[in-house]
């Protein structure tokens, strides 16, 4: 999720502030773009530059332009952000980050009364509560919608005269603001600002909401009882290593979170090796501290992309690999200690440490730079059902023999909160969500909350 | 370049094997299969992924297969391998890596015999003159074609019957076999073998002609004056981590290259970054044996695809960037000592040099796992004409001065090979083509050989 | 516009039933199906065969559906019909052909209450007034909001359960029901009962609203101060050959309207040739009263796709033709009587007139088989403003200048009556609308009632 | 197939040459241009419109341009034409409409000579032969190519130089050369000077070859022994109304041969029909000769392109027609005179009868515009086998039977020549191919010559 307001070139800024965020989403991409009288927009399934080519980026010209890149979610073209809706009155575009807890049943009432939805997304509720709203200014309209919706939210909305962006109360996704000469630009993630050539600002801060246009921007705040609940996942595993997130960088944060680990730990190994290319960063800190060789144990396969041809169940049990493969010269007659970030369902865990051994690796011992995961996540983070999850339904010597290691270790909540190292004047759990870890979650969750997407994070 | 021969599934064994040499050649891909009756063939621009999809794979059933990735050559679809040829004696496909320095001569005599050509490749020399060839046996005829040529090449022909294959009489580019059950197969790359499930058997000898078909395999000779000169750039830069050549492990090659700079080096650092990608072995190995932690200092912009749009002057003059990103908080107040694996023409090492002063290192040494190149090279690999190589025309002090270093250090010829350790007993600069450090060349060059590719390495 | 419910292979029969219509639209097509189950649509932009393949059609099973072919109208594949919303309570899909008057002023009130509107149709107004009628049955809906529009219209809907339709109370289009099998279809024209094996039952009737579902055919009344208007240029030009309104064929109309126009003419002539495709039956009409020999002296140049490359002004200054070209051989030194249906702005006219005398023809005589058109369509026929209206602002003899014809005859009101021959008894201009001839409109017309479409008719 | 030399728009001109052939071919199409240093071409599989868009057009500058429309042949992009062959002594491009008899056994001959052959056209064997050819002139090695070819062919050739031409010694297929200001241009039939403003010239002569370049035309002879030969189906079917062959318009012809035929018929009828489109002209003359209505009883269904969805078989059979509708008012209780222009195989006459009849025809005389035709063609018109040819294999009672016609009548081959009206000193047969109906050959035919194209002509 990317925004710009009062550059020449607002469309090609985001082009290029997307391609920054694209980890965080290869499903589907859109931009909306307005030159200040009327808002147009283009979107499509895949990568931005399976989306977008010089002629369709050369129609969208702007002086303000939001963009987004989908991770899960229903499919549909309709259903890819930015949402765009045009009225007698005014368009107005709108994107989002996370996952509204109570979307069904807001749905639920706006249908009943007449309203008719375009999408299966939460965001367009959203855009029905504003349109909805008797308030007079644009900026009314949009608190007085936020204030009817629950959960997890990195929010913004484009309109022909201005861009406003807004943070859930308990701040769980990242939302930062930057500057490139005059304009200002919005990220999901700072590595944004180094691409584009921007300079970081400020984080949002929780229950913020702030409007950028002509004028310059202006902070308000729609949620007074606002708490910093980041989420943790995005430390671990899914922002980009050159990001920082409340200060911190996330390659010196997996770093240490490999440091820590390997000080808790007790394993003799010859080598490590990372799981790429998440884990690459734990495993160095991990090598470093422990003093032992780090090597490329394991290559990551660049060129699978959404169209690649998957192998069939008769050449995977051959021996066909698609996404990995093991450096056998590497790990033959070796103790490798294999670091990987996180264990959801266990199925990539075992194929891997299998993949080792069957390439010559003596032992392996798998070393996780994060907690068991042990509670499914309702913010955005697609972390299946708590009946998928194996630390929720297995004990560690049972998931060591299900994975086929030779030993198994989990970083501590503790050790992962002094390596991440967020500062304790944030509040509980130097503000952090753990809830995945501890299921303690920072907002209300209903019976019948749904899960935010439908497939497996890896 | 892979072939199989005696698989059920030959085409997607093809298809996996192609794409663990992806790395080899982006610019186009094609396959030829063969059912024992005829041969087929699909090829087309792109990467693998967007040439192939499953409906085109089902339509190509074989039992044997070839496949080839095209790195560089004149644009046209005609011009990717393998070329396919039918007449009514029988059908053959041919696909080679390489260079033939005399196909411009042989081309030209042919077509004043009315032959009519219909790619610019030199690979369809070698059809007409196997085509014209008054030897009955198709490996005499083939033995008699290859006697012709002369240059830098891996061959593969498929005809209904058979697999042919042949490796140049200096043996410059890597060839090697594998077996995966019953079937034989090819590799230009042995990381393939790992990919599919199939095991190593042992790399193709200089001047060596092998044919695979229904009784086996038969090795045969077409050159008795055999030498190893193999290209000393497939373990610097040009092979997957995960490949071997002569033995030698690609990734352990490149870290011993750094762990040997490192020795040669004589300069202070607080960091060390590897460029990435091919560069992270050896500046892991220099970081090993310097003392000095390994950081991720330089992040690869992933998505940057063929169809990627770059940016404009006006946008790269304000700071973005496309495929690689500074890490801010990794550099800033540093002194970073940056590896990569060679210098070309400058630009891109002036480039990051410049992407990590502004990121905020205080200095940046630029070290080299590799010789300064000097010369031309006319054997496949792209690294432009003697005018434009840097090395050819610049002092060592010049370049650090253009590049903007504060200092640059190139390994040395001898800390090289040391490094590399292919076995002495393979000859002249243990069995390595150095030509391009040297101008030592293995093969004999005219005054108009032309260039092998018309785009730069890098 | 075509319907059908109860059909096994519900989605073929629309697909041809859509085929024998297209020429009443060709920039846009869209089916949507249901299984009884759910709703499921597929449409895009071009003809019936660009838009779906097989694949497509394979993937929309159904025992009920409908489909439109757009004629005009605001660009945007969203705006092609039949529109599909889905809601909690139920999907519909819904089709329009006319033009409803007074749909700018509903829109307007809609959005003011919090409607949002996804395109720019007049049809979608329709459906925001069902879905926030209060009554409960879904034919109570439609009957609330059908009586909150004016205009002309053609109406179908589909739900899960059922198919509705409904003709406005002046009856301007064609609108009829068939039987298939056991299967109830409804068609904008009769030709598709004969092209799908279908039995054609009768008209439906203005201010008629039926129900199909599956208990059988329910018929009722929305509206009861219903007259018949029907519009005049469905037999004139709009029609094909072989379908039948009021129980009228249309080429059996055509050919009388062009023997009552070689009665009322008085001009000499050796040959008689139709302006194809809409012209020929009138021309034969002529030729056979008149007895002269009717000939082809204009070739339509079929393949004139939408995609077909338009020449340059400079080609078409060198005599490059597109759509029409004379036979030269047939027109030469020839008396040319040129039948044409009607004139719009005379550019097409002119351009006829020129061609035939540039091949040869000694004298053009314009005979046309309809009156003057002096008022804008406001009922779905797209003839342009008041002021491209060329007998709207020109004497007969004016005209014929323009067009340089040696003579131009227009056919009376009254032989245009006469010859189509719908029933005295049916009110008023035997029950045709002839508004744009006469300037009496059946409906109300506000100051700003929009036209129609947005392109010129021929 | 259609050729220019000296236009500064050749490429565009070519375009709409083409489009006004496109009847005689619509499975490929190709341009072939040159600007007087080298020649481009772009090809592809589908309708002119299918293949080009304005950016390709635009990238063909040219001087001179040949182009060829697909009819039949072998699939496959490389079998579309123009062939273009590039080498080092310079570049060809060939077409060819017609069938080379003796291709198979040349094409053999030139393999075992060591020749490569990237199509399965007869039109590359000309290359080779070109090619191979000793003489230095380019005209004499094309005259040298022609001297051993056999069988029916107009031959177009360009090179970067000039723009040759050739007429098969026979004269089989029409060909013609037009002037358009100071440019020539060569056209397979006429209707094309007409689309593109160009003034007709001359036929070419059988034997005739034509060099136009730079200087002007020269015009040749390869061939002494010339014969007028032209093919009757020409006249009959394949050729456009607005198209003369020696001096004789298309609809006239077949206007006269419908004329004819009402002479010879005896039979009673109400009303008469054609089938759209080759039978208009015939039924027309029919009509007028026999002093009965001339009515649309069949509508030909536009639209149905290679792409549309043919009805399944039960469709089919539930009466879903495709190509053609009935017109149900104008046949009903009618005796009706189907006119046609010849019987092939059968199925569409007995498809055709059986539709009027079940749209109430009372009874259907089918009245053919040919004579039987009995003997398959080898020249490039595709009539199917002997044996599937009925009027090879039945008696005339037994046809009508199996067509379910009351009446079946032919034209006599007498009544054919006179009213085609060719002038009776162009000898034999008044200078027609008459080999379908009476099974003389003009040229040697030879054991296994074989059947230009796979499937039936209808």
């Amino acid at each position: 999720m990317f925004g710009i307001w009062g550059h020449p070139d607002a469309t090609r800024m985001t082009y290029y502030g997307l391609h920054s965020l694209q980890h965080r989403g290869q499903e589907g991409v859109g931009i909306v773009t307005t030159d200040g009288e009327r808002l147009q927009g283009i979107k499509g399934e895949g990568l931005l530059n399976e989306v977008f080519d010089e002629k369709k980026l050369d129609s969208l010209k702007g002086i303000g332009a939001i963009g987004h890149v989908r991770y899960g979610g229903k499919k549909g073209i309709e259903n890819i952000q930015p949402l765009l809706f045009h009225s007698s009155s005014g368009s107005l575009a709108l994107a989002q980050n996370g996952n509204l807890i109570n979307a069904n049943d807001l749905k639920h009432q706006l249908e009943m009364q007449g309203s008719i939805f375009q999408t299966n997304t939460d965001t367009e509720v959203l855009a029905h509560l504003i349109k909805r709203s008797g308030y007079l200014a644009q900026e009314d309209k949009v608190k007085n919608a936020l204030s009817m919706v629950k959960g997890a939210y990195s929010f913004m909305m484009l309109t022909e005269k201005e861009l406003i962006i807004a943070q859930d109360p308990n701040g769980l996704r990242p939302l930062s603001i930057g500057k490139v000469g005059d304009a200002y630009c919005v990220a999901a993630e700072t590595c944004a600002y180094d691409l584009i050539g921007a300079e970081y600002i400020r984080d949002v801060e929780p229950g913020e909401l702030i409007i950028i246009d002509r004028d310059g921007i202006h902070e308000e705040r729609f949620s007074l009882s606002a708490t910093h609940a980041m989420c943790t996942m995005e430390y671990v595993y899914f922002s980009r290593p050159d990001s920082d997130i409340g200060g911190i960088n996330i390659h010196t944060a997996r770093k240490n979170l490999g440091k820590q680990l390997a000080l808790e730990v007790n394993v003799q190994g010859d080598v490590v090796t990372g799981v790429p290319d998440s884990s690459i960063s734990a495993a160095i800190g991990f090598a470093e501290t422990a003093g032992i060789p780090y090597e490329l144990g394991l290559i990551k396969n660049r060129y699978v992309g959404r169209t690649f041809i998957k192998p069939t169940q008769e050449l995977r049990e051959q021996g066909v690999k698609m996404k990995l493969s093991p450096v056998r010269k590497v790990v033959e007659g070796k103790r490798v200690i294999m670091v990987d970030d996180s264990i959801v369902r266990g199925t990539t865990s075992k194929r891997i440490v299998r993949m080792l051994k069957q390439a010559g690796a003596k032992e392996v011992h798998v070393c996780i730079s994060s907690p068991p995961m042990t509670n499914p996540c309702f913010y955005g983070i697609d972390v299946s059902t708590h009946e998928e999850l194996i630390a929720a339904n297995h004990s560690m010597e049972e998931i060591r023999e299900i994975i086929e290691a030779d030993s198994l270790t989990f970083l501590s909540v503790e050790g992962m909160l002094k390596a991440i190292g967020r500062s304790e004047n944030m509040g509980k759990n130097c503000g952090q969500c753990m809830a995945c870890f501890t299921g303690e979650y920072p907002t209300e969750i209903y019976p019948d909350t749904p899960l935010p997407y439908e497939k497996e994070m890896k």
